[in-house]
């Protein structure tokens, strides 16, 4: 077995799967440098794991202090990370943790031009697929309205952690012909207010912020995000607010009290769309706790059989964690496409509402 | 040593303190029985821990499944709960944790009439002590504006768990003289309507809520809270966001939504005043680390000499938390009274605020 020597040295660290007859090795955690979800295959070929970006809490202090060099900004996209690599003949899309996403995998065709990439067999893409019709993430770019897209922001190598130089980013992108996230320039350090006027743009519009890239050998990064992002955070996931670490929804009101006062802004407008943001979210589920029986969070994604979206709901059920539950709604035809409609049942709050409609006794 | 037997019977659980030369044991944890906070003397007398009382969600469907008799509605103010009992020859204030509170027992010919206590030694006061100048909560009832007041709710008796019946109650607190909670009397479980008025009407007078204590020898309990207290507790701690559990403030926000629903109210205006719970009190606090150097919360209380202050001071400075830095602004003469000035120092977002005025890359 290909992954004796691996699991010798990450032990629990190391997941073995499979994916349509291919054995894959996922790491679970940060591990000997190695970052959690890294990927290993049988033949020896391993992709990195996508690392963490830092993030700056005040922008022209935390440029000042993160950067030496000029900063290439690039938006930052509310949707989910992606790495797409060719193994054993076949394009994958890896998500975050590591998984091969079959629903991601199946779409690439439509996502990525993939015959273009077919040719550079040790390029690994990084992407963001963004959309409302997504199976990960609720919220999407104001300017993608319908399914889902991909943008490339970053180009590794298989078995190489780093990422490719900006330059060489930029000619592999137009190369490719590949989609980028939108990219805003190369700033000098002094051009605060320029960046602060994108940043104030960027917020108006709905967009979740910006990174930055050194544009030096060390490619250091860091990452700024707007109070729209951290409004739509809270939003979307309000109805999860027993299921998420609730230092998810804490420290979203912190970065956005943050924001303000970078801006100089006091709280006025944010106030009451901060509150919007929590109680809409939470009275959405209540109703449909009170007048369906349940309360959930609904998902869309589009497949091009009906066969990979069995396959996705089953490999989604298999990972999901024990404080949500997975409920097929429906499977449709649309023209091409099957639409997969699925909801996430929070277990927790469900539990809650029913003690407060039976009314329970609650200790805390 | 008299705690000999107690320290093997509770091991870690039993921490010994001593207050004037007067040694006492308290319960840190629920214990065989015996609630956190019970507090043990080396005359083998033993005062019990005040219980628990469990929170109903909803006003009709939680008294309708937690009572079988009519109730006692008793308002829930928004102070620190204490017992008050005689040992060794004096009175002496309890915290909820099981400490003796110098500034409480101190404090406690101000708060009630102990001439009349005296003839009682087995009988222990419980009452809440609340107003503006109270060292434990920021925030307090709004009919209470000046310095500190305590309002009884229940007696106990030295040695025994449970109160006393709630009309032996009554004429305690008429025959001693001793100031009650706002009692609002009692309600058939039918009477759901008169009760939802009642809990409207404290809600916009900025009331916490109702407790709830079954007229019947099992004398069981619940309390339920208005959104009001919700908000409250929020803007009052948003400062110290980085320090109590998350949960602190989730909890309230669900707590808040469900208030709500109950009452088939829209989030309207209540999600305005959410994000300006939230908002405004970190903006405050930035505000201080900005022009102050160091964020803060201030609590002011009265003593009736400085030495007792100065005394209480370190009491606070010796039993808190590593999250929080204990700081003294100012004793001073008013009056008849001294004023003690102090400020706790969250530790953890003082930290943050530091990293984003340097510009620390942040990774979460």
């Amino acid at each position: 077995m290909a992954f004796e020597e691996l699991q010798r040295e990450h032990g629990k660290r190391l997941e073995i799967r499979e994916f349509q007859g291919l054995a894959y090795a996922r790491l679970r955690d940060d591990h000997h440098h190695l970052p959690r979800g890294t990927v290993f295959f049988p033949s020896g070929r391993r992709v990195m794991g996508y690392p963490h970006i830092g993030r700056i809490l005040a922008l022209a202090s935390g440029l000042e202090a993160q950067f030496r060099a000029p900063v290439w900004a690039e938006e930052k996209l509310n949707g989910y990370n992606v790495r797409v690599v060719q193994e054993a003949g076949r394009f994958l899309a890896l998500t975050r943790g590591g998984f091969v996403c079959p629903f991601t995998t199946h779409r690439l065709p439509d996502l990525l031009d993939l015959d273009a990439l077919r040719a550079l067999p040790e390029v690994v893409v990084c992407a963001e697929v963004v959309g409302p019709e997504n199976p990960y993430v609720l919220g999407h770019p104001p300017h993608v309205s319908h399914d889902v897209r991909a943008f490339v922001f970053d180009f590794m190598r298989v078995g190489e952690a780093g990422f490719l130089p900006y330059r060489e980013k930029l000619c592999l992108l137009e190369a490719l012909g590949l989609p980028s996230v939108p990219r805003y320039g190369r700033f000098d350090l002094h051009q605060v207010i320029d960046l602060d006027d994108l940043v104030r743009d960027l917020d108006r519009r709905g967009c979740e912020g910006l990174v930055f890239k050194e544009d030096s050998p060390r490619d250091k990064r860091a990452k700024y995000v707007t109070a729209s992002a951290a409004l739509d955070d809270i939003g979307m996931n309000a109805a999860n607010l027993m299921e998420l670490p609730p230092e998810y929804f804490t420290g979203r009101v912190l970065r956005l009290a943050l924001f303000l006062v970078d801006r100089g802004e006091a709280p006025g407008a944010r106030a009451e769309a901060l509150g919007h943001a929590f109680l809409d979210g939470l009275a959405e589920m209540i109703r449909r706790f009170r007048e369906e029986g349940q309360g959930y969070l609904r998902y869309r994604c589009r497949f091009r059989e009906a066969e990979a979206a069995e396959v996705f709901f089953h490999h989604l059920a298999a990972i999901a964690s024990r404080q949500v539950r997975l409920r097929l709604h429906s499977l449709e035809r649309d023209g091409e496409q099957w639409r997969l409609t699925f909801d996430r049942v929070p277990v927790h709050i469900n539990g809650l509402l029913q003690d407060l409609l039976t009314g329970t006794l609650v200790f805390d």
